[in-house]
């Protein structure tokens, strides 16, 4: 059984970190589509973002399968529910990445001058940090590396940081460019969805030390209201 | 075995149905800050924030428990399971509750007309709805009733739809009152919370259906890709 078991839980994880691996490239994809402003890009995030919620809804669906078959408990009943959060958490961060696309559709469709590229914003290293928060969050959990957990934490406050900063200099400049005020707010849509993409990859990485500690950090000291 | 399954599901339904309370209170609480620009409304609303938070702590570790020691399969792992999805979805709407707190602290400090009034905005009709589909989807899920499930999974629309609506009145009046746009700003955020609310009720809708029917509604047609 307990072998049985340690099978099943290494193909979900493998699945998981497939998934994230998705996320990431949706993250890519959308702040790629965002710079080159070719709409071809939306098609190719409409596609990861259809993977991404077929691998939620077999990941969901393979997890009920085996708590309903194995019936683990103690840790390894954690670590089946935190796999069915991650899961939630990782689809989510999909529908964030698409949320960036149809904002972008809309930035485009504006058609203004570049602002991302003249306010010389922020929002293209907003992206590598959240996307760097995701493959950490899932590379604690699949090493079960609470510390690594813990960093992840702690760079949600970075990524938030890049976004006051964002909104501060796009509502500076809407109010010098009334005329410009739908493109810059597209892109305050863009840093809040990405913003929310971090608070997510927080959550996976209170789920990892939950997992592996049985320690519930959400809403203590330390801890992130977020979302 | 079964007997005290049903007890103990007994009291983790009531546990979500006070819970649900707690977020309706939350709503109402934001919105009349909102309204009566008062800043007490906005230590009232922590407070229920913070019992929301203890609760959804307590409920999922009594889930945690509830399947280590019963080990339930079929359609009572399936409700376990949709408790522990819900828990999750009613914290994250108290956090946006939150939002809308720290977006109107912003708006009363920013301290212009009250645009709420003078824009004769669609917001506290947009909570309302926003209300009656926590407590649609909540009662859907204590009768196990899928009709008034699939109801709320078609009221999310009417909520974008008074998002859309508050979004173009407020773009509007950016472009000719400049000095209003912070907040002008705050309000567009305040609605981006409600309508995120809506996506959390409508995901507790679907997790009903699957509850109640094994049938997975997620991604499907007629699906929300929200968030």
């Amino acid at each position: 059984m307990q072998r049985q078991f340690e099978q099943e839980l290494r193909e979900l994880k493998n699945r998981i970190l497939a998934m994230g691996g998705l996320v990431e490239q949706s993250i890519e994809k959308a702040t790629h589509t965002l710079q080159t402003k070719e709409k071809s890009g939306l098609t190719a995030l409409r596609a990861i973002e259809r993977k991404i919620n077929e691998e939620h809804i077999a990941i969901d669906s393979l997890c009920l399968e085996v708590l309903a078959r194995l019936s683990p408990v103690a840790a390894d009943l954690r670590l089946i529910l935190a796999i069915i959060k991650i899961n939630t958490d990782l689809e989510r961060m999909g529908d964030q990445a698409m949320n960036i696309g149809y904002n972008t559709e809309h930035y485009i469709e504006d058609g203004g001058i570049d602002l991302q590229e003249s306010l010389k914003l922020n929002l293209p290293t907003m992206a590598t940090a959240v996307r760097k928060m995701v493959r950490d969050a899932l590379d604690a959990f699949m090493k079960g590396d609470t510390v690594l957990a813990q960093k992840v934490l702690e760079s949600d406050d970075e990524v938030d940081s890049y976004k006051n900063n964002i909104f501060d200099t796009l509502v500076t400049f809407m109010r010098t460019k009334p005329d410009q005020i739908g493109s810059a707010l597209d892109l305050i849509l863009v840093a809040r969805n990405l913003e929310r993409m971090g608070d997510h990859a927080t959550n996976i990485a209170e789920d990892v030390i939950f997992a592996c500690t049985g320690e519930d950090v959400r809403h203590g000291v330390g801890g992130h209201g977020n979302e």
